[in-house]
């Protein structure tokens, strides 16, 4: 137990340095690094993680109060999961240029107002990745076009129901439980969101 | 957009089916299978995605009112991270023997109650680990017992301190966002917490 420190200090003894990095694996999906790390206390160990390009998750309103979800089956999971429309960033790729062609081309939707929440990072024992968490609003109809192979549906649900599911287990899908309870933050007032007018 | 279906047939025209499925990757730390499956159109792909022997989080609440969360340098992000404890499932153990476990190596607490609030998944697009949520109190003070090149700090934090983080983006972890959302639930008293006496 360590008393608080300031900020500039903290966790200055738990530090790794990176000694060398090689790429072990590159698959038609998944790239693996694998690193030389030096510890704190001087020894090597390796680090294995997955080099991932980053991707974007989008909570989008409806003008009737609902929000729109997806179901997909996920391979890993060998089920079908609720999730909100996401997606993954091109090299170089904007979290905005992102989510407004994952949302126009999973959902049909395009959105006049942008909120960024921010930054989450969901495996960082063994991945790189970061999800950026954007709501979306003024949401325009228009057609889906997935990509080939691509394979969801899209439904509206109560923001209230979204939370039950997270409650009761039928959502379990970091990112969906995460927008969920952000969704009711949003609808509580309490804590702020900066939305934005954004050229469709 | 679909319509409400009954659930047995929700999600039905989006499985796929495995033809195939092989280990491509064995790692120190990581296994990566690569599956070749049916599409709902018939035609074919590859997934890839790691295999996980899945994993444990543990909020801990002191009876001050405060929680234990840990200092960690997470390789893959290149800087410290703010968690509440966690860690892998050994083959064929329980959620609880491992958060019991896990609890007193990394902070040297033992819990006298116990509260299951499930699982959660963290990149179901490419991983099938699954992190099981529990909450613990009555927590007596024990020798933390820290593995071999294992390094970390606990420190004790208020939970609107730890929610406060979320909001600002200080945690941006997404078990320990989503411990910090739960933590809120609890407190507020609108969630029910399944608690259980545990011998030690």
């Amino acid at each position: 137990m360590t008393a608080e420190t300031p900020r500039a200090q903290q966790g200055a003894a738990l530090r790794e340095h990176t000694l060398d990095s090689e790429m072990v694996f590159r698959g038609s999906f998944l790239n693996i690094s694998r690193d030389l790390v030096r510890l704190p206390n001087g020894a090597q160990a390796q680090r294995e993680y997955i080099r991932h390009s980053g991707a974007v998750m989008i909570v989008p309103l409806l003008d009737n109060g609902n929000v729109l979800l997806e179901r997909q089956f996920r391979t890993p999971m060998q089920r079908v999961m609720i999730e909100f429309p996401a997606g993954k960033l091109d090299a170089g790729e904007s979290w905005l240029i992102c989510a407004q062609r994952e949302l126009r081309e999973e959902t049909g939707y395009s959105a006049q107002e942008w909120a960024y929440i921010g930054p989450i990072n969901n495996a960082i024992s063994y991945s790189d990745e970061v999800i950026h968490l954007a709501f979306a609003r003024g949401l325009v109809p228009g057609p889906q076009a997935l990509e080939d192979n691509e394979f969801l549906e899209v439904f509206e649900a109560a923001p209230q129901q979204a939370l039950d599911w997270v409650r009761t287990g039928q959502i379990t899908d970091v990112k969906t439980v995460i927008g969920s309870f952000w969704l009711e933050k949003l609808l509580q007032g309490t804590w702020n969101f900066d939305w934005q007018r954004v050229p469709a």
